[in-house]
This record gives C-alpha cells, structure tokens and sequence, in this order.
C-alpha cells in the first residue's frame, strides 16, 4: 500500500499518475476536506471530488475541474431564484453532492460516501477524507476573516491575505483508517498540492504528524514550486505566511522531519544543496505534469525515488 | 380575486387559461400539496411546481410534468450511485427542489418559498401550498399502504386501490391567506383537477370546507369526468371509493353543498337534470382541452358561468 497525501487539481494530477503506475487496490489516498463548502444546502467535498473524478478518468469541467462535459441547468436556473452561482456546479456534479448529503443527513460518514461514490466510479483505489468532521479553511483578508471558495474560486485567490487558520481543527480525529494505511504503508507521497492550503490541513489533523514522524516508510514530497514559484494558483504567495521562501527548499523546510525526500524540477537544481542541508535527499527531474504521460512518468520517478530511500 | 383550487398536469390547464383571461393580480391558486415527497432529502412539490411553470409558459418535461426542454445529467449520475431514479427529475427542475429544501431548512415557509420561485419566474398570480405542514396521501394496495408517487408514477396508477387517506390531514391548517382568500373571493373555480388525489385534500385542511360553504361568492366546479370517465389518469377508477359513478354527476355529489355550478361536456348532456337535482346549476360545453386556445376559451366560460351565479 502506497499513501498519497493529496488536495485538488494539481495534486490529482500526480496521483492519477501514481493510480496508473500501481497495481489495483494498492494505493490509499488522504485527501484535504478543509476545501469543503455547504451550497444550497449541499456538502460539497471539492478535493475529494476532483480525486475520486480524476481518477476515475471523468474529470474535467469548463472551471478546470468537476466532470468533463457537464452541462449547467441547474446552476443556471439558481441564477434565476437569484442564489450566487459563482460555484460553477454542473448538473452531474450536483448529483455526487446530493448523494453525499444525503447519506450524511441519515447518518453515514464521509469516509463510507466517498467509498461508495469512488465504488460506483469504478474506482480500485482507497480515497478518504482526512477527517470525517468538519475543518474549515479560513483566510484573513484585510480585516475578514473569510470562507476558503469565497477567496479561492469567488475572489479568483487575487486578494492578499494576511493570515491562515483551520477552523476545527483542534477537535478533528483522523478518518478511521488514516492512521493504519500510514503506519503499514510501503511509502508515503505527498503529492505537489498547495502546501498550505491543502497538505497543511492534512498534517495538522491530530495524529497524522506523529504517524508520519513514526513510520518506518520512506516519506517523500513532490514540490509544487518550480523555478521559484508555484505552477498554478496562490501556493506560492501564502509560503510568506509561514516566512518560508515560495521555492522548492522553502517546501522542504515546511515538511522538515516528515519526509525523507524531496522531488524538484531540474530547474531548481541550485536548491539540492540547501534542501539536502535539512536531512532531506532529493531527486532532481522534470517535474511539470504537461499530458497524461508525463503523469505517469513522474509518479514511477516519485515511487522508485521512495524505493530507493528505504 | 379569483380563487381556484388546482392538483397537477391536467388542472393547471384550465388554471392556466384563467390566467390568461384575468387581469394580473386577480387570481389566487390554492394548490393541493398531499402529493409532495422528499428525493435524495430534497423536498418535491409536484404540484406546486406544475401550477408556476405552466403558469410561467415553462412547463412540459419529457414526462408530462416538470420544465420544457430539460436535461437529466444529474438523475443520469444519480442512478451509477444506485439511487432508484424513476422520478424523473430534470436538471433545471432539481434547482427548484434544491432552493425550496434549501430556505425550508432556513425555516421559511413553504408559501413563502412558492411566492419567491412564482415572482422569479414572473408569474403575476397568487400561487398558495394548501398547507404549510406536511400531508401525505396514502394509498391502500393489497396489504400495503404506499405513498402517493410510489402509486401514481412508479407503478403507473396501474394497481388496485382499495382505500386512500391523507395522513397528516387531521392537524393540518390551510396556509395564511388561504381562507381570506376564499372569503374575500368574487368567485371560487374547482378546477378539473383529480377529485380524490387533489381536490379532496385541499377540501380536507382545516377550516377549508367551512370557508368554501359560508363564502357569499359564486363556487364553480370543472368536471374532469367527460363521457362517463377521466380525461386522463385513474379519477374515474378511484372514485368508487366513494361509492360514487365516475361521471360528472357522481364529482357534483362528491362536491354537493360547495359548489353552486357545475361546467360538464357536451357529451354528458344526459347528466343535467341529476346534478339539478342536487341544487347545482350546470354550464354544458366542450370541456376538452387540446391546446392553448381551447384552455382560455373554457376558462372564459367558467367564469361568465360563475358570475352569472351571481
């Protein structure tokens, strides 16, 4: 069993990758919840979606993620009744999450909808919340303290923001099977998500640390930045949050002590020495996901990589 | 004011037609709502919704019921999560479901909620829940009771009836303008509608029955009976659980005491002088309706019908 730790898009990308290049039912994925939003009254799981999505090779929306080819009608006619439809949900998304509701209305967890959803995909890979309760996403933009989509897909993540918090995180317990996936892993691989965004969340669940820091596996990261900042979206912006630099070792430094190695773009090749400072070997490749092949290039570098530190 | 007491598909019809014969404002539709059911924890208003899009001009699913020209992406997925999916609810249908069970959570009022989806469709007539509390037909077949839809959409009106109830009914007050409405009515219509499955559980709120016998103003009835059966759907068959013959003399009984007027078909000439003898007077026309021009037409005679009972 291989762990991937993982949030939305970017990180789907190199876990696609690794479902790929791994035999069936070997790969357990911890995804981020902290994205997670009521709309119309509706739990939407945007990481886990685009996980359970991508995986099952239905991804793809005209906002770059839900499923491919959806149409809008429902949204549209929301518009009408003059709901915000800035959260482009499409029709067949909108199913996933009234299913979801649903069942969590009657009492199931998140960790048995989104097996049943991941299931009915056809997917062959374990895919689980980080917690199966409720850790929000807040960002402190002048004086607001604002709701994760309201920032990232509403404010196009175009706004400054000043601090970061998880609001519940405190009281969140690992969903029941994250602890024992990562203690009898093979290799643990946090994927290139948002490090503070989505992989920061992840860590700060109570007991996720401390089961990485314990494991015998060997722990490794893919860095999301790439020639000094991040391939897509804010990650690089919000490193100052933590006063680490928006680079491929300022990564390294945020996972000091939870991985082993580091995998960067060849043209970060100046950070080896910096990065390996920390205790953290590194392998050094071209760390772009372009097409699908690159996906599964990377992922087979990122595993033999994880192998060769054993 | 104009006040009509309407169900679904074929009473809409007529109510249609007498929206387009009065003058914006001045008709007030109370709208049976023993039909309603919870889909995937989303709250369904059958009738309500096929009385403001037929009053909108949006009406007409692939089913008869629900928005022209809709798409069915959700339902489609809905089904590989292995939902039973023989409602068929359209895409932009499903917004309309979404928002109500959305501001019902809130805690607003099921009227409240129809007058917000009627305005924002720019429907310019009163459209009124019989109730803002929960009714729910029954329906006795075999040994079983079973809801309404489970009779009427899944196994197609096709099985035997033997009994029928409202549970619910008992506690059930008529929604706030209800029965100022019909006391300050210049005329109440009693549409074509079914008069088992939808007249008789507005007849049966509280206090409904009451208003309609003190009210000074003309009370009209459309007979859905023409030629010794219903224009469509199992009236006809049910109404021998009340003992009574599936004609337009057996409604006028079942009606007998709240109505002044009864509009029949030409066809049924023969059953005048029975309903006279009921003390209800009797319109003969075409009481078919097979497009748009014949449901103004017949509306335009009910209601000279109705105030010549004046």
């Amino acid at each position: 069993m291989i762990v991937a730790l993982c949030g939305g898009v970017g990180g789907a990308k190199l876990t696609f990758g690794l479902y790929r290049t791994l035999p069936p039912d070997t790969l357990c994925v911890v995804v981020n919840t902290a994205d997670d939003l009521a709309f119309c009254g509706l739990h939407i799981s945007p990481d886990l979606d685009t996980v359970t999505y991508t995986l099952a090779g239905v991804a793809g929306g005209e906002a770059g993620w839900g499923l491919e080819g959806d149409t809008h009608g429902a949204l549209d006619m929301l518009g009408r009744y003059g709901v915000p439809v800035w959260f482009r949900v499409g029709d067949r998304d909108l199913a996933t999450h009234l299913y979801r509701t649903d069942r969590l209305r009657r009492g199931d967890t998140l960790t048995a909808v989104t097996a049943s959803l991941a299931a009915a995909l056809g997917v062959r890979a374990r895919i689980l919340p980080m917690t199966d309760q409720r850790v929000a996403t807040r960002l402190l933009v002048g004086d607001d303290w604002i709701d994760f989509q309201e920032y990232f897909v509403h404010r196009l993540h175009s706004v400054p923001v000043e601090a970061i918090r998880y609001d519940g995180i405190e009281d969140a317990c690992p969903a029941p099977s994250v602890l024992p996936d990562i203690q009898r892993a093979e290799a643990v691989v946090i994927v290139n998500s948002n490090p503070l965004l989505s992989i920061m969340p992840i860590l700060s669940v109570n007991g996720v640390r401390d089961a990485l820091a314990a494991t015998g596996a060997p722990r490794v990261a893919v860095s999301p930045m790439v020639a000094s900042g991040a391939v897509s979206g804010p990650a690089g912006d919000l490193m100052r949050l933590v006063e680490l630099p928006p680079t491929a070792m300022g990564v390294a430094a945020l996972y000091a002590g939870l991985i082993d190695g580091m995998i960067i773009d060849a043209r970060d090749e100046e950070q080896i020495p910096a990065i390996r400072g920390l205790g953290v070997e590194v392998l050094c490749t071209d760390a772009l996901m372009r097409d699908e092949r690159d996906r599964v290039r990377l992922a087979t570098e990122v595993l033999r990589f994880a192998h060769s530190l054993r």
